[in-house]
C-alpha cells in the first residue's frame, strides 16, 4: 500500500454556508461526505495547505478536522494525515458501484484478437522510457495530426521492408486503429460526393458500421476461392472498394493475382479508390509471402495496417499509407473527426520498431500462431471430422464450416456451454439475404498458451455432437 | 548505439524472379535496394532465419549475401550481421526525406498550452509501469468504448472532490481530448435533429470547426462582464449551448451565478443540453474556487474536462461526465466516430490520480501559473501601460487589449519579429462581423521557466512601441 503524501485538490463551495469560515467548512465537509462527493478513504489536504487555499486560519481548519474526527466523519493518524472515515454514505456508495458485468467465458476464440499474454510488457515499457527520455519537450504538445514524424519515418521503413509498401513518411497518417482511419476515409469520400463503397460480401461488422455511419452505402461484392469478384455491376456505382487481399476476413481466401490486376485497372480507369485492409498481413504461414495490393497501384490504393495483431488492440495504433493527393483531405477530416492517438504511444512504437522489438514480436507471434493453427486443424480433423476448416494459410482465425444439420446458433450455444466463445459467419454478411453454409469464424490467436488446448477440446466436443 | 539483434521481417516477392531460388533472392534484394524498399543501414535477417522463411537452403542464402557484399550492395561484419550498404539509392532517399518545417518562434505564448518542461516524465513512467504490471491481460484487448473502468472510477472520485461534479463512473466517457468528446456530442445532437448550437461569440476555433463539421449551425451568444448572455432570441433555435463557465475562452470572464441559473432554467425547461467546457477549471487563483455549472443542473449538463492543461495535450486524454440518459447515445457515436484513447495511457492516468500524482501536479502547475500571471501583469503595467490586461483570475492565458492605434496584425508581427508568437482575438470570433477592440490572447503557461522572462520582455517591447 503506497502512502498518499500529496495534498488532494478539494472543491468546497463555502459561500452557501454563511460567513463564519469554521462553521462553513464543517458544514461543507459534512455535506460533501453526505452527498458522496467525498468518499470513504479519500485523504484530506493538510490543515496548513487547506487553510492557505481557503484564506482562513490554520487553527480554524485544525479545529474543524478535530471536531469532525470526534463525530466520526473523519479518521486521523498523527503524522500521517486525515481521511474520510468509513462512514455510512449510502447515496455515494450506490452511485459509484459499477453494475456487475456478465461472467466472461473462459475460452474466448475471437477472430482477430492476439494472445495478450504474449504482449511484451517489459520491452514495451523500456521502449517507452527510452522514447520519452529522448523526445523533445514540444513533442508533448498538441500532436501533428498526421502522427509523430519519428513514427511515420519508422513505419515507412517497416512497410517497405516487411510489406513491400513503398511510401514516404509524408504519405502516412497514424490513426487510432484501422477503423479510425476508415472513419477518416469515409468522411473524405463523402466530401467527394461518393455515395457507395464496394465491400466484400462478408466482412468485419464494425467496419461495415463505420462505413454506413459516415453516410456511404455498402455495395457487396461476391467472394469466391480467388477472393472478391470485381463485378462490373457492383463496381459501376461505387467510388471506392474496401478489400482484405492478403487474407479475406472472415472467409480466409487470398485475392488472386488476376483479380488484383482487375481491381487495380478499375481504380486507375475510373479514379476510384482501393482501400486495402492488411489487418493480418504479417501472419502468413506458407512459403511465399503475399505482398500488398498497394505495390500494384500505389496511386490508387490506400494501404491500412495496425499494431492490434502483432502487439495489442488496446494500444489503439493503426496507420494509413496514402496516395500523395489524398493526404491533405485525410488530415482535414482528422481535424473534424478528432480522436488521433496519443503521442507517448506513438513514440514508443517508433522506438519499438527501430530497435527491432517489433520485428521480433511479429516473428514470435507468427510462429506461435502457426503452431496453434496446426493444432486446431489436426484436432478438428481427428475429433470433428465432419467440420470443414479453410482459410488457414494466414492470420489469426480459420473458417470452420459446420457438420451437416448443425446451425450456427446451436454450435455457438454448445460451445458456450463448454465455456468456449465463438462467433458465427452470419453477422459478417454485408447485407441481408447473403446466403452461405453455416460456419464459425474461429480465432485461434487469443487464448493464453495454457488455455489453448482446453479451448480447442471444448470446440471440438461442441462440433462432434450430432446435429 | 544499441545492437539490433533481432531478425527484421522482410518481404521479398520471389515468384517474379523465376525458379532458381539463389538467383531470385539475389535479384529480389537488388531490386528492393534499387527501388528504396530496403534503405541503407537496414539490417538483413540471419542467413539461417531467412533460409527457413523462404524454404531454401541456408548455403544458398549465405552465398547470395556473400555475392552482394562483394558487389557492394551489402556490408557484413563477422558475428554481427549483414546490412544494406550505404549504396546510392536516389529514389528512396528523395522519397523518405521530410520537408523542412518552418523554424519555430523561440517564445510561443499559446493560450491553453502548459509548460511542457514541467511534465512529470519520471513519475508518469513510474505510474505507467505500476499500472501495466497491475493490469489484467484482457485490459489490453479492444477497449471499453466508455473508457477503462479503473480510470472512470478514479475520475468520478476526482471530479466530485476537486470540481464538485457528482457522477457515477458509468456516466463518464473517456475521450481523446475534449474536442473528440465534442465531436461525439455533435453527432448525438444531429441524431436528435438538433440543427443549431449556441456558442459564446468568441471561442476556440478548433471547437467551432468540430461543431460545424458535425453539421450543426453555430448561434453566437453575446459575452459581457458576467459571461455569456442567455439571449432568448439566440437560444430559441438552439438545442444545446457550449459554455466555458469557469473562465471564458478567450475573454477570461466568469459566468455569474445569476447567468448560470438562467442557462440551467433554459435547459431544464426546453430539454436542451448545456455543454460545460471546464478546460482550465483547476487553474483558479482567487480565494473562492468557482464550482462547475454541472452541480446546478446535473441532468442537463455535460461536463467536459481534460488532462491537457495539468499534464500535456500529447496524452490526448479528456472526459465527459454525462446525464445518465445520454450515455448510450454517446457510446453509439463513439463506435462510429472511433478514435478512443489507448488503454495504457488510461491506466496510467488512473494510477496517477489514485496515487495523488495528479493532485500534486495540479497544485504545482497552478502555483507556477499564478506566479507567471503576476509577472506578466506587472511587466505589462510597467513596460506597456497603455495595454489593458483582463481575464486573469484563472487559467493559462490573459486577454491583452492593445494600446490605441495598434492593430492585432501589427502587434503579432512586431512580437514575431522578437521571436514571440502570440495570437489575436479576431480568429476566435464565432461568426463574421462580431466586433471587438483589438486584443491578443496571451498564453503565459507555455514557455519554459528559463524562456519566460525573455518572452514577456519581448511581448512588452512589441506593445510599447507607438501604434
Amino acid at each position: 500500500m503506497r502512502q498518499h503524501w500529496a495534498n488532494p485538490d478539494l472543491h468546497l463551495d463555502l459561500d452557501q454556508f454563511g460567513s463564519r469560515p469554521g462553521r462553513a467548512l464543517e458544514d461543507g465537509l459534512r455535506a460533501a461526505v453526505r452527498d458522496g462527493r467525498l468518499t470513504p478513504g479519500t485523504r484530506l489536504p493538510a490543515s496548513r495547505s487547506l487553510a492557505a487555499d481557503l484564506g482562513i486560519a490554520r487553527n480554524t481548519v485544525a479545529g474543524v478536522y478535530a471536531q469532525l474526527t470526534a463525530e466520526g466523519w473523519l479518521t486521523a493518524r498523527t503524522g500521517a494525515g486525515t481521511w474520510i472515515a468509513e462512514h455510512p454514505a449510502p447515496a455515494a456508495e450506490a452511485a459509484h458501484r459499477e453494475p456487475a458485468s456478465p461472467p466472461r467465458p473462459r475460452y474466448p476464440l475471437h477472430p482477430g484478437l492476439p494472445d495478450l499474454t504474449a504482449f511484451p510488457r517489459r520491452d514495451w515499457l523500456a521502449a517507452g522510457r527510452r522514447a520519452l527520455n529522448a523526445s523533445s519537450v514540444s513533442s508533448l504538445g498538441y500532436p501533428d495530426p498526421r502522427g509523430a514524424p519519428v513514427l511515420r519515418e519508422a513505419l515507412a521503413g517497416y512497410l517497405a521492408r516487411a510489406r513491400g509498401v513503398s511510401v514516404s513518411p509524408e504519405q502516412i497518417v497514424v490513426c487510432s486503429g484501422f477503423a479510425h482511419g476508415l472513419a477518416l476515409l469515409g468522411r473524405v469520400l463523402r466530401g467527394r460526393d461518393v455515395s457507395a463503397i464496394a465491400v466484400e460480401e462478408f466482412g468485419l461488422p464494425e467496419h461495415q458500421r463505420v462505413i454506413a455511419g459516415s453516410g456511404l452505402r455498402l455495395a457487396p461484392l461476391p467472394v469466391d476461392g480467388d477472393g472478391a469478384v470485381p463485378s462490373d455491376a457492383v463496381l459501376a456505382d461505387a467510388g471506392a472498394a474496401l478489400l482484405t487481399p492478403a487474407h479475406q476476413f472472415p472467409l480466409g481466401v487470398t485475392l488472386s493475382p488476376e483479380r488484383r490486376r482487375r481491381f487495380a485497372e478499375w481504380a486507375a480507369g475510373t479514379g476510384a479508390l482501393l482501400i486495402e485492409d492488411d489487418y493480418d498481413g504479417e501472419f502468413r504461414y506458407d512459403r511465399h509471402p503475399v505482398g500488398a495490393l498497394h505495390a500494384l497501384a500505389p496511386r490508387h490504393v490506400v494501404y491500412g495496417g495496425t499494431a492490434s495483431k502483432a502487439l495489442a488492440p488496446g494500444l489503439r495504433l493503426g496507420w494509413l499509407a496514402l496516395p500523395a493527393r489524398l493526404v491533405d483531405d485525410v488530415i482535414s477530416a482528422a481535424r473534424l473527426v478528432r480522436g488521433g492517438p496519443d503521442v507517448i504511444g506513438q513514440l514508443t512504437l517508433a522506438e519499438f520498431i527501430t530497435s527491432s522489438g517489433y520485428d521480433r514480436q511479429v516473428r514470435q507471434a507468427r510462429l506461435a500462431c502457426r503452431r496453434r493453427r496446426d493444432e486446431l486443424v489436426s484436432a478438428l480433423r481427428r475429433e470433428a471430422p465432419a467440420a470443414r476448416v479453410s482459410g488457414i494459410a494466414a492470420g489469426l482465425h480459420a473458417l470452420v464450416e459446420l457438420p451437416p444439420g448443425l446451425t450456427e446458433e446451436t454450435a455457438i450455444g454448445r460451445a458456450l456451454h463448454r465455456g468456449v466463445e465463438v462467433q458465427g459467419l452470419a453477422p459478417c454478411a454485408a447485407a441481408p439475404g447473403i446466403g452461405h453454409a453455416p460456419a464459425l469464424t474461429v480465432g485461434y490467436g487469443c487464448p493464453s498458451p495454457r488455455a489453448f488446448p482446453a479451448a480447442i477440446a471444448g470446440l471440438c466436443a461442441a462440433l462432434r455432437e450430432p446435429g
